[in-house]
């Protein structure tokens, strides 16, 4: 096991604007030009003002730039001083009209105030994850600007850029400190730039305000524009486009030639919108990204009162594939964790009445096919029962028998609940309470059922995207979990948000979500948030926000040809999990939905072993063992791997990667010598290479691993039910190599 | 006592279209036009479709025109059946840019289906009020509409327009039943016409879709398009004028040369948006209204989802001033009581930390001056107090005290809880959290201190206008007001609404209102609102809505030179009272604010005795004894007065009014032989006449009888604490002229 040295605290230094600081942190300065470095020096950011007074900053990698000059910065809609009540107000109403009465700027006419430099170097550890313990080493410089903004020369503000440099990238954040001339203001654009000093190739989904369930297309930056307008954004239940081109983040890119690999994120994204990126030429025939925040219904795209600060803005350097998925930029960016006691803060796998509406004929969410039934207008005691409505009192219990009898702690239940008979895409507010279920779901039986099994139950929790009526019911609806034993919610937002005007992504309803982790932890309850803004690494400030969903999970494998193609999984790991982990809802066996329905063309884009490799490959600490219980049933030595798989980890390697290609992922157990071990390919058959000495095993220890693999004659569109499990003995020394099927894949489990 | 016959439920008629009614409810059938008369046959409704298939209607009062044809109707944005999901969904991402891609219309191309007309008289008990039992006598028409959607002449909707017509007025409303092809659609526009056949004049307020307090202008119809645009919406802290000309109901209106008396507004307000009035030009120089509904964020006027109805429009018309006053029509149209066990609901009057932060420099709601202090931020106790904060243990143990000793029910305390520093203006979410006092404010010794002296606590919750903040705490608000006993909240929405883009008056914020009531219900917990949406009888369904502010109440006598001019509370009872009690905020004695700062010009429009008369005339089961109780030390026995007026009465008769002039108003004490007699006037002295004969005494019964009169010299400006208090024995035969002083009035309680 790979061990840090931890070190006492911060290693805190304080240096006027230019001084060279004493801690090596800063390499040589160039006229105005700072100079901040990585702790192991590969890494060089720069930071200094424009002739306009502008902040610019540039990085570079082994001496070589990664990002050109990049300008920061704000515009601002309106600012007011603490007290400046009135004119606010009259801006507002104006606001509304869409004239903007002060539109001042936030961006030029800097000067650098001061500069503080501090190194940092310790480890942590997180209650749950990919690791133990993790180490957070960077040097960090903050440049205080001050901007003059009136006649006299003492008129103006100052406002802080925090940069911090690890060996695997860099983070920086705007801070607005607490002061007299800057209270309240509105952010009408935040201006910073990421000018990728080559075009590189990126892996990317386009901008959208309400919708991330995309596929990932792969394209030099410079084709970004042209292919935006044609993006596929169906299957989407409520998608408002960026109206300009550009991505969503974590976009990853990478040298065609290798050596390079970059993917631009935020961390900790608190009381602000997420950030989106917009393309712009930047002369050359190369392409920039500049941030794009979501707007709210007025328009506005931040809301702040000092003090306050921005998100980190996170660029992930290396000149490896595996080493940006080994990255924990994201989480040492974040803060430690609110939560004094997690104990009762459990990672899980679990199943669910869930997987039975996807596929064809198998269920419904619904209680009846009458026409305008509606919540609590209809009693559906009177109503005809449709016979398909599958969250029914005894198909639970058969759910709670599977769960309990293999090693799976939670059964979700989705469809409990009235009011899906309209759920869907009418722009209603009322559409549940969260507390009333329908007639063949009796929530004290299964209660008490569950709890006699030694399972817990997970409660399903459909907004559909009115997050003000959630918010009416919420406390009502946490301690109706308490009440009946629910310790972990899924929670949902398909559809426009309401409030009206409101977006998925913007100050308001990221607000929105971090008020349900932070409320559910007072209720010590754990959330996984289906169609929330993509994570930014909260988890380890928040660990009962166990994970989300915010990407294209395995539902979309159901629901036509297209499906999820075999390199999806692939380039994930690369996008969406950059930020933390996903409810994919890995698992299903039975592939083919012909099985259910002759005439549907929808299936699974892999073979069955690549879905057991999925819950290695895919870190979360919440597992869905998504398929039917008659499924695994027919495949009871292939489950034997997910019955065992862990989803907490002492530690992780990537052992080979490549975004839309493979990924070799190997992890050991929490607190027991296991390792698992994941290998998935695209759409190409390849020979995963599997090194042991890569791993610290325990020295001259032999391990038994078991191997699930592809069968000779697998691959995803033809036999993708193929696979053989053999045992074998391993040493710190054994390499393994063992073929893939095309989108196959294999698993290990060592003990 | 005024005694009604309680008839047996209603008597319900059904009449195929056209067929001329049993119950002698309709008048002469003419072609195609439809007629309903009211039970004393003086009003009469007519109904007809126009060649284009318009419903049009028309109103006259013994023969006369009040309005003529007028149109009725609805513009679609947009529109689908059930379970019409997603072109739904795209049409809302297209609305969001301002196109709509479905326009379609409700207004015209209708046939007549059916009609339906039933009598109904009945007499029910309000759990409070100005009467112990209210008649609800009306005659009903329901229209049965049907209009042709598709080619196929099956392809089409229903909808409903329900007339009732009463002795004092007309109500009609909307009605859209449960139907295959109609189950939501968003209204773009309400088209409803309001065409005066006359140039009445009419007393207003413009038009806004977040402020109402507003002076009352008086003028011609005909000339409030001219006056629209240089109304004074000064002294709001958050104002939207409508963009067209136009005015907020209740309207009152009244033909120059007497006799004729209209008022236009609407009845239960339930998941609509609020109604204002749009002028404009129905030809003849005269001018019509229509209606015209408070946006959203989006611009849409209305979400509704089958089977839904609109609020009632109502018109109450009389030949006499008082008869509007009189008038329990508004109640009538509203639902009967919600509420099971209403017990715990009582009227009261109550003192409070309140005027002493109008009153000049003698108090604050803030805790400390400190700049930049934040809710959840800030550490209260480090910060300086500033020595002016109002609402600290003692001080409120003094309000405690003068409350027990002076049969007073309720003591509210503004300021008592952190956040005020930045409370106003800045268009901040969290604000508030409603449950963390201020360090000098004990919450636990308060609640001992007041339950040993048998007074009740009103919480203040000011939400700042952020309604979604306020939410997310109100469970737990209400909860805290449970554990430390109290029953009262006032609420308040000063400033722009959040969610932003939201308006005060839109369907979301009277969800939000309403939202409240409900959930107060549950907690048993009555509401005083402030800068809600104005009242539209929803009191006589959920009686725990004791009061609400929608409209200028004293406070703004203390803000400059403007106030309340004179004549302000006699026009009130025509307009904001009509839809409900108001917290209007009588009882200040000490009327000149130079009092307490010399340099303030601000003053009390009325003398002292016409405060005491609007406890009276101004009907509120909540009245708040507003001035300190030092000043009322100073007046003991004018004092007694408000001491012994009760809040809850068998009986009311308006003796004489006339809107803008004066009003005198006598009342029967809820239970007791009392009787209690105000009487108002404008900036004009005058002559009050009460005629006992008018009022049902006790026959033969001698009644002690204790006059508070403005004294000989006594006026508003000059000197507004002279007054006599005389004692006088009456009978009902008995006829009393008492002078009433510029802006004075008298007060009168008879044992």
């Amino acid at each position: 096991m790979k061990r840090f040295m931890a070190m006492s605290a911060a290693a805190v230094m304080t240096a006027a604007a230019m001084a060279a600081p004493a801690d090596g942190s800063a390499g040589k300065s160039d006229g105005g030009r700072l100079s901040l470095l990585s702790p192991d020096k590969r890494l060089e950011l720069t930071f200094q003002l424009s002739g306009f007074g502008e902040p610019v900053y540039t990085l570079s990698f082994d001496g070589q730039r990664v990002l050109d000059e990049s300008r920061m910065g704000f515009d601002i809609r309106h600012e007011g001083g603490v007290n400046d009540i009135q004119p606010f107000m009259h801006d507002w109403t104006i606001a509304q009209s869409n004239t903007v009465l002060h539109p001042t700027q936030m961006h030029e006419g800097f000067r650098i105030d001061s500069v503080r430099r501090t190194s940092v170097d310790y480890t942590w550890e997180p209650v749950w994850g990919e690791e133990k313990e993790i180490r957070d080493r960077h040097n960090e410089m903050a440049v205080y600007l001050w901007q003059q903004t009136g006649a006299d020369s003492t008129d103006g503000r100052t406002i802080v850029v925090r940069f911090r440099l690890f060996n695997d990238g860099l983070g920086f954040r705007y801070e607005f400190p607490r002061q007299k001339t800057l209270g309240y203001f509105i952010i009408g654009n935040e201006l910073t730039e990421f000018n990728l000093h080559e075009d590189l190739t990126a892996f990317w989904i386009a901008g959208d305000y309400d919708a991330n369930e995309f596929l990932y297309e792969t394209s030099h930056l410079s084709e970004i524009a042209g292919l935006y307008p044609t993006f596929d954004r169906s299957g989407n239940s409520c998608i408002c486009p960026m109206p300009v081109p550009g991505v969503q983040t974590p976009v990853m890119m990478k040298r065609d030639s290798g050596g390079l690999y970059v993917n631009i994120h935020e961390a900790a994204l608190v009381n602000y919108s997420a950030m989106q990126l917009e393309v712009h030429d930047i002369g050359g025939g190369r392409t920039g990204f500049k941030a794009h925040l979501v707007p709210d219904a007025l328009g506005n795209r931040g809301y702040i009162q000092t003090p306050q600060s921005t998100p980190w803005r996170t660029v992930i350097v290396t000149d490896n594939a595996p080493a940006v998925l080994e990255s924990r930029l994201i989480l040492n960016l974040n803060e430690p964790c609110a939560i004094e006691d997690t104990d009762w803060i459990r990672p899980q796998k679990f199943v669910g009445v869930w997987w039975q509406m996807f596929a064809p004929g198998q269920g419904t969410w619904s209680y009846t096919n009458e026409p305008n039934v509606q919540l609590g207008v209809t009693d559906y005691t009177r109503t005809a029962p449709n016979g398909t409505h599958a969250a029914n009192t005894e198909n639970v219990k058969r759910y709670i028998d599977f769960a309990a009898a293999n090693n799976i702690q939670g059964v979700l239940v989705e469809g409990w609940n009235q009011g899906w008979e309209d759920w869907f895409g009418q722009f209603k507010d009322f559409v549940f309470d969260f507390t009333t279920p329908y007639p063949d779901f009796d929530v004290a039986e299964l209660r008490d059922y569950a709890a006699s099994k030694g399972v817990q139950l997970v409660m399903h929790h459909e907004t559909s995207g009115s997050t003000l009526n959630y918010e009416r019911y919420l406390d009502r609806a946490y301690q109706f979990m308490k009440d009946n034993n629910y310790s972990v919610v899924k929670s949902g937002y398909v559809g426009a948000i309401i409030p009206r005007g409101s977006h998925h992504y913007d100050q308001n309803t990221v607000n929105h979500f971090l008020h349900c982790i932070r409320r559910a932890a007072d209720y010590e309850i754990m959330i996984d948030a289906h169609e929330p803004v993509r994570p930014t690494g909260l988890h380890r400030t928040w660990p009962n926000y166990l994970a989300a969903e915010s990407g294209r999970g395995t539902e979309f494998e159901s629901m036509g040809e297209t499906g999820n193609p075999p390199e999806h999984t692939t380039i994930m790991p690369f996008t969406r999990f950059i930020g933390g982990p996903m409810d994919y809802t890995p698992g299903i066996f039975q592939t083919d939905m012909s099985y259910y329905d002759s005439t549907s063309v929808a299936r699974i884009h892999t073979t069955l072993v690549k879905q057991l490799a999925l819950y290695v490959v895919l870190y979360s600490p919440l597992q869905m063992v998504a398929d039917l219980p008659e499924n695994y049933e027919r495949f009871q030595d292939a489950f034997t791997f997910i019955r065992n798989v862990p989803t907490d980890w002492d530690y992780t390697k990537v052992l080979e990667a490549e975004p839309g290609d493979y990924i070799t992922t190997a992890r050991k157990a929490k607190g027991e010598d296991k390792w698992y071990i994941g290998a998935i390919t695209d759409e190409n058959a390849r020979t995963a290479v599997i090194d042991f000495s890569k791993l610290p095993l325990t020295k001259g220890k032999k391990y038994t691993a078991t191997i699930y693999a592809d069968g000779e004659d697998a691959s995803w569109d033809e036999n993708p039910q193929s696979y053989r499990i053999t045992e074998t003995t391993v040493t710190g020394s054994s390499l393994l190599e063992i073929p893939l099927a095309r989108s196959g894949g294999v698993a290990i489990e060592l003990r």
